[in-house]
């Protein structure tokens, strides 16, 4: 596979629904922009306290506005970002309707390292996740409905209970701890985006910069045309 | 002058720089988009404050992800940031470095009071401070400063003497107030854009939703040409 030198990471959590529409929006210009994406996934309740952030349920403000501004942009994208029912219920001051429990986070960080070449398998898991959390509004922290994502990713059942399985193992732990770790270093939110253009990284947060994004790769694509002509 | 029935409400103060690329734009869209602006000068102190939001400065990597995203943001739009001296100082666990005293509020509220028809004169006042805050790092708290200000956006230096005699009087600091408090209905920060179209209003957070703004008012525009076609 031809290498462009232009990697793009995302730093994400399926219970971000911002962290949907970026992966989404990132995929369909990767060729366009002939980047290499790697799916990062990290643990957002992790990366919020870690940074000191405050988790969006603590401005009543900014709930209310994350819910008319997911609808717009749900429209705009073309990605189907529906409200959760109990989103706005008793629990608007704690974390409890929005972060998942790390146990869940363990198994699509051990389908990231079940997986050698790519990240196909990550990336059919994580959309089949997103569309349980965010648009059919689905259980997905019970093994039972990881099997079901599995399966619809491609997966057999044997190989969906093998992952999860494995993501009790100790190493799993480690894995997700380490990426969000590394998360922390510039960030306090997800989605989180690196990108890395001939040496250069330049780092983005949310789903709101891909015109920027574009202007950076691009910009380093241009110079380079300048050098070599 | 023709009115469009779109009328875009900008809230802002000059102390944040993500309110002065918001500003700009919107000017650069206003005949695109044939949209009326109306300029809002709130507090952001209080915005932040009463909404329960923490300033960016309690949280060191939001800081410093500000100061790389300002930077791109610069360049992209073409609007001349820069990252006063101080600003990552001793300060960065206060909100002195960033927010202004309120009695320099006052003086552009006293601006928006004194002009009768649109807001010329409040958009030059608005950019010049912006350019002393951002640009060039003069200060803006004195009341030479605004007397400066002023005659550069065309005021005389009576004119000015007298706004500053205006923005200590009790209406002004009502109105500021009344602003801010109008602000914080829906919002949680600055720039916060009202998009009022046929009678339906939207609400935008920061300066990177200018797409969804087009679509939103594209959209309704849309509407109208199918039902008088």
């Amino acid at each position: 596979m031809f290498n462009s030198g232009k990697v793009v990471k995302l730093y994400y959590d399926v219970a971000s629904p911002y962290s949907w529409l970026a992966f989404e929006v990132l995929f369909r210009y990767r060729n366009v922009w002939n980047i290499d994406i790697k799916l990062k996934p990290a643990y957002l309740g992790g990366v919020i306290h870690g940074s000191g952030n405050q988790p969006p349920g603590f401005i009543p403000n900014k709930m209310q506005y994350m819910a008319s501004d997911l609808k717009l942009l749900s429209e705009y994208f073309g990605v189907p970002i529906f409200k959760p029912p109990n989103l706005y219920g008793k629990g608007i001051q704690s974390t409890s309707h929005s972060l998942l429990p790390v146990h869940v986070c363990f198994s699509w960080t051990a389908v990231a390292e079940q997986e050698k070449k790519g990240d196909v398998l990550l990336e059919r898991v994580s959309r089949e996740l997103w569309k349980r959390m965010w648009c059919t509004h689905q259980d997905v922290t019970q093994p039972a409905s990881f099997i079901e994502v599995g399966l619809k990713a491609g997966l057999s059942t044997n190989e969906a209970e093998e992952i999860l399985t494995l993501a009790k193992s100790q190493p799993i732990k480690d894995k997700l701890k380490s990426v969000t770790k590394e998360a922390l270093g510039p960030c306090f939110g997800l989605p989180f985006i690196v990108c890395h253009v001939n040496g250069k990284a330049e780092v983005f947060f949310g789903s709101d910069r891909f015109d920027l994004m574009a202007y950076f790769i691009g910009n380093y694509k241009d110079k380079n045309y300048n050098v070599d002509g």
